[in-house]
């Protein structure tokens, strides 16, 4: 995931700083960040900063018998000339780490890397962030109610509108709900949600590809409902949205059954899809560019993506 | 979609009926109807016998322009030579229809013709049915409460334990739950029915394939639940169900994240995916078999398949 900070009020260093944030030290993150920093081949003029423990990236190291060469630092740079470990002070606090499993230690530290880098996007000082992955139960048992990099970062940019994106070439696809459980789905419906994620989805597009996009509405129950048959979210939520979407100078179809929307053919059709709810769109999308998708959140002051 | 007793008591017929039941008189049936009896290049050895009303049948070739030279029959024959349409008496009782309009006259007719195929098949005067579209619409209000084919031909036949099977060569799918509106997904998922569309779905690819297959069972929430994040359904009855489908000798993995279960890896690694709702299954089976697939329903006391 990569952060760029949309006023390009960049520091006076020569190299330009990507924070990478190293996630849940019991988790990949460590191993991560120090395969990045062992690569010598790494494109651009960017150096890497790692926001993350430099006592669990060196007792990984060892155990993976890579050398962690970067230095530790204990207040973020706003210049650099090679990589570098930040290690916020009192984020893991010395504790001891057990590979493999959900600690609330664990998932308070994550959260102070991931603050660490977007304090450092927005004041300039960092080019972009990118960030490793993190436990949402470990997080959770720190108390800290965020169900993803996402939510947490709107809350780190006092954003309220904002979206996930998942974006390829071949496909793309835009969120009117997400991280959260199946039966709650239906009764988050808005047509203003689904407003708003339309135009976040069209502007993002527009700006992506340089034209707008033909958006495919769907719906929520089998065959958009049919009629009303399995549900009434098409007749009461959906097409009202829809209708204020064409009114706004977009360009939509829908809400479309679900399962024909993503056929080849209904693929050429449309620059993207706005899903209802997770799978909708994800099963999709992974099946097609699991491998070269992008996680793109709309809305923030960041320009960030996951890859 | 076509049925086949599973008692081969065929009647004395030289040529094997396929009764074709016509659909909504208002849809698109009839002239599927027309073109499949226009054809002169039908395989094997059998004759179809139309279900369905004669004068709409008359209507339609006159639009198109092609004639219908099948004869009407008002009985259900044991035996035919060349194709015929029967036109079960009282069925439209000579009703006006207005054609691509949903109207109780034409829902409460296509049962009919549904009743007769199914009847006929019982009774091995037909050697299977193929059905044109209805409108479950239409069939409501006709006071028919069906969702499809599926629950209708269940009904018909006194089958209790049944389900949907969506196949093709590279994805099949069976459905714990189907047409039914997606708030009502989580509420109807039981251990019982998701072991009972394992079973079904093991056993018909088995007899398919002739090797038994290893089912995917997909959780029902995102990232299947989180550890119980994001709903707990996984915990309460997808992870028991697992066990038990274990315990019943059958090669099961899950419950899976839904949307890294059908990627190209993940394909090839299952012979049937267990799938909680309509849309998780029908949207990547769609993607990958629209135009190969055939809809199975499993459980019947015939074999059935939609194409």
């Amino acid at each position: 995931m990569a952060a760029v900070p949309k006023t390009k009020n960049m520091s006076k260093t020569k190299r330009p700083i990507i924070a990478v944030t190293m996630g849940d030290a019991a988790g990949v993150g460590p191993e991560l960040c120090l395969r990045l920093l062992a690569r010598t081949d790494l494109p651009g003029n960017a150096v890497p900063l790692i926001i993350g423990d430099f006592d669990v990236l060196g007792r990984v190291a060892q155990t993976l018998k890579i050398e962690l060469k970067a230095p530790r630092i204990d207040s973020a740079p706003s210049a650099l000339d090679s990589p570098a470990v930040f290690d916020p002070p009192g984020a893991l606090a010395g504790n001891e780490v057990e590979p493999g499993k959900n600690q609330e230690i664990c998932g308070r530290a994550c959260v102070c890397y991931i603050e660490e880098a977007v304090k450092g996007c927005l004041a300039g000082r960092f080019a972009g962030m990118v960030t490793a992955p993190i436990s949402k139960k470990a997080m959770n048992m720190a108390g800290h109610d965020f169900p993803g990099h996402t939510e947490l970062l709107a809350y780190l940019t006092r954003c309220s509108s904002y979206a996930m994106l998942l974006y390829s070439e071949k496909i793309a696809c835009a969120f009117v709900t997400c991280h959260q459980s199946l039966r709650t789905v239906a009764p988050s419906l808005t047509i203003e949600r689904i407003v708003e994620v339309a135009e976040l989805a069209s502007n993002t597009i527009t700006a992506i590809r340089g034209r707008s996009p033909r958006l495919a509405l769907l719906g929520l129950n089998p065959h958009a409902g049919e009629e009303g048959l399995f549900g009434d979210e098409e007749i009461r939520i959906i097409a009202p949205a829809k209708k204020k979407i064409s009114d706004y100078f977009m360009h939509v179809d829908g809400p479309l059954p679900p399962d024909t929307a993503f056929t080849p053919n209904a693929l050429k059709r449309y620059g993207c899809h706005v899903a209802m709810y997770h799978d909708q769109g994800s099963i999709p999308f992974k099946m097609l560019a699991f491998d070269t998708g992008v996680n793109v959140t709309m809305g923030y002051p960041l320009e960030w993506t996951n890859h």
